[in-house]
């Protein structure tokens, strides 16, 4: 009988093991090569030292999808980690888009933790209430679309968690960004920013949305935008949820 | 010198000890004490059989925050466990709020795999581009407000996930909330719900926004609505991201 051939798109978290699933930590341990972008790859390599590893730099995610397939296929058991979770700007869409070409391989995919969740914990309880997660990267999504989201987000009161706030070549996408929330949004709600979430070197702050608008963040920093209840309690970014007038 | 008094809030995943992460695992087993909902704790026990619990049935949050934060005052190391994420819907808020009267306790937060991320998986990757988490429960939040953030997600075009999307006295709901996006949303929009998200039983399945109007879904079900470019792919639901065309 054949074996089945599998890739297993693995959400790892925000880096550090704490954070991985017992399923994550069973298909990396399971898998005879483990793909992925450099930065994560490292990241599991520090904790399976002894796996074949494939990398490919950013902005070739076809390319590596298809190096994953190709070699599961070939009859690898073949783990794709991805930071956070697989699916949340992740790569299982474009495996599963992409893997309609090997109708003999399997692909699974293992939920994580995204920055959201883990962010949200370090922040205290942000997320207690509805919320809207949106990327400010352009690279693939029209500016006049993230524009759109910002908006209506704030417009209806969501809670808001940014994801890629900042890179070189979009330093002032925060400011702008605030810019559009604080058109519904009072510029005293409370904010949170988490950089290098469950890794060395991990910093929290909690700010104004009017300070988040003249903060600069970097690249490895989520930033969350409370709603109307959201408050600092002890240090701590807190939005009720009303359990407690019940 | 006297030992830290920790509560611990614990987001464990949708059930099944596959999604536990190895910090909430670690936080079970160090604890003398596992606090939660009726439902939440037997999942805990099955995997845990020799730790003590204390249960208190739903509607009662606030006194089982008051019940963990006193047994941490009294010197235990106690667990609390909500299902899914600590902070999504879940008690990190009211714990944090209620903690303020027991400045000797440290709380700490735990995040888990919330029920978007699990059933995306299991669904495929609706979720890889910006999206909003929506609770129908009108329990605690006005219909109003509720009207106006699916309104609004949907306008902008996000990929909704609808939680406690029915009850026995919100039957009708999904199906409104179904009516209020396809204001926005075309009826052809790919959408999809998952079930005993990693229980025993699960199921899941895709199907258009106007099929999902009329379909009866109930409590232990989760609701997944696509954005423009959504697809079944493979019978996944599938949003890309635009990486191939990069």
């Amino acid at each position: 009988m054949q074996e089945e051939k599998m890739v297993s798109v693995i959400g790892i978290g925000p880096g550090g093991k704490q954070w991985l699933t017992q399923e994550a930590e069973e298909a990396i341990r399971r898998s005879d090569l483990v793909v992925g972008y450099t930065v994560y790859v490292e990241l599991v390599r520090a904790y399976f030292p002894e796996k074949e590893y494939l990398t490919t730099p950013m902005k070739q995610e076809a390319k590596r999808c298809e190096m994953a397939l190709a070699e599961a296929n070939e009859g690898k058991q073949v783990a794709m980690v991805c930071s956070g979770d697989a699916g949340v700007y992740g790569m299982a869409g474009l495996m599963l888009e992409l893997g309609t070409s090997y109708p003999n391989v399997e692909i699974r995919i293992c939920p994580g933790i995204t920055a959201a969740l883990a962010g949200g914990a370090v922040l205290g309880a942000p997320l207690t209430h509805d919320f809207a997660v949106i990327s400010l990267s352009d690279l693939l999504t029209p500016k006049e679309k993230i524009e759109k989201r910002l908006k209506a987000a704030a417009m209806a009161d969501f809670v808001i968690c940014l994801y890629n706030p900042s890179s070189k070549k979009r330093k002032d996408y925060l400011a702008w960004a605030c810019g559009c929330m604080m058109e519904y949004k009072k510029k005293e709600t409370v904010c949170g920013i988490v950089r290098n979430i469950g890794r060395e070197g991990q910093e929290s702050k909690i700010l104004t949305l009017e300070e988040l608008q003249h903060t600069q963040v970097d690249m490895f920093s989520t930033v969350f935008v409370g709603n109307e209840e959201t408050r600092e309690i002890d240090g701590k970014m807190v939005t009720p949820r009303g359990y407690r007038n019940v």
